[in-house]
């Protein structure tokens, strides 16, 4: 079996990639990051998820992206709620982390490279979060290009590094009815940017919203918890 | 003054790159990683000399790359010492860290991107380290043109990222020379792989041994710490 990394967070979208890829033949590597996101919480469903799903291996990273600062997801913005679904996509969202694919997938480029895997699987999405300018193809091949050029591995013949977005132009309803029929239980994934103690979450922020939304479009029953 | 970020770690390369850039009239925004280095010393070599120089900020960001192991600088595999100078640039050194230089940029490119700097200056050198795939020109341009599609600030044409490596193609010797002219005094610096509690070089790695031919080769005292 080829090996993959994928970057798993524990939200629809890396889950769903991480069942996707399993579903094509990988052997999977999960890389975690808890780049000092305020909800480490959605680590400990990124743990559990890749022992349910029965992974290779399973990592976290710590990085402390605050030092660097610039988002609601690592310093102390409030994160927006109740925010109307047709303005989400206008410009780029304040949850915007500096950087954040680009530091994401170097690490994953790394852990690949000492792992001999070639294939990098991430769950980045276009259109719902069309104001990410590194969720955009023609960024994620100039990093695919940028990749082949950074490794030993690469450089000695031993493989081509392929950055896999499966969900990139999937809307939210695509990705649940996808994932639905791989097998994936949702109520085992967190998407909220402010869950609770708990693991519930708070139905309100973008990344709620959308979610709701997309089960309400698949026409699927939404297992999530959502705080009372 | 435009803004810059430089890769910061203690060594002669950084250094002097830190002090090029400075030259140029940029004001400098200072980034040491950590990543689990054997010897941490280097970044308080890098922290005073970021004083000494006056830049505007700098900042230590931890990140725990043995996580994803698989190199001498954050593995336990033994530095090698007293390695022919010839034989160096044979194949890729065992002290390369998995896509180093990458996840290096990527975090520059991130506090660049808070920091509203467009320009990245690191001290990669293509002679002395010919076997570090990410030390090349080639490499060093991808990086740059994925950079451009990866951040708002690029998106919205808020500016144009450019990395900076100008010591890429100069030997030592060329390095310590315009150093020296510069006004380093690179007593303050450490290149060692190996250094003992104090700071002080080994005078056998392979960093340890490149650092002195240069300096033979530039005709200048060597002022570098040795262990006795």
């Amino acid at each position: 079996m080829p090996r993959a990394v994928i970057l798993l967070r524990g939200g629809l979208d890396s889950t769903t990639t991480a069942v996707i890829a399993r579903s094509q033949g990988y052997e999977l590597y999960a890389l975690s990051i808890d780049y000092g996101q305020r909800h480490r919480i959605e680590l400990r469903y990124a743990e559990q998820f890749a022992r349910t799903l029965g992974v290779q291996a399973f990592k976290t990273l710590r990085i402390d992206l605050r030092a660097i600062g610039g988002s609601a997801l690592t310093d102390d913005i409030a994160v927006p709620k109740e925010r109307p679904l047709a303005t989400m996509s206008e410009g780029i969202p304040v949850t915007y982390v500096p950087a954040r694919n680009t530091i994401l997938l170097s690490l994953a480029l790394g852990y690949a490279e000492t792992m001999e895997a070639f294939d990098l699987f991430i769950g980045a999405n276009a259109l719902d979060y069309s104001g990410y300018p590194d969720c955009r193809p023609e960024y994620l091949e100039a990093f695919q290009r940028m990749a082949n050029l950074a490794t030993q591995a690469a450089i000695e013949g031993r493989g081509h590094y392929r950055i896999h977005a499966p969900l990139l132009q999937w809307t939210k309803a695509d990705i649940i009815r996808e994932g639905v029929r791989l097998g994936i239980d949702y109520a085992d994934t967190l998407s909220c940017y402010d869950p609770d103690e708990q693991g519930r979450a708070c139905g309100r922020c973008d990344a709620c919203q959308l979610r709701i939304k997309g089960f309400a479009e698949a026409g699927i029953p939404d297992p999530t918890k959502y705080q009372p």
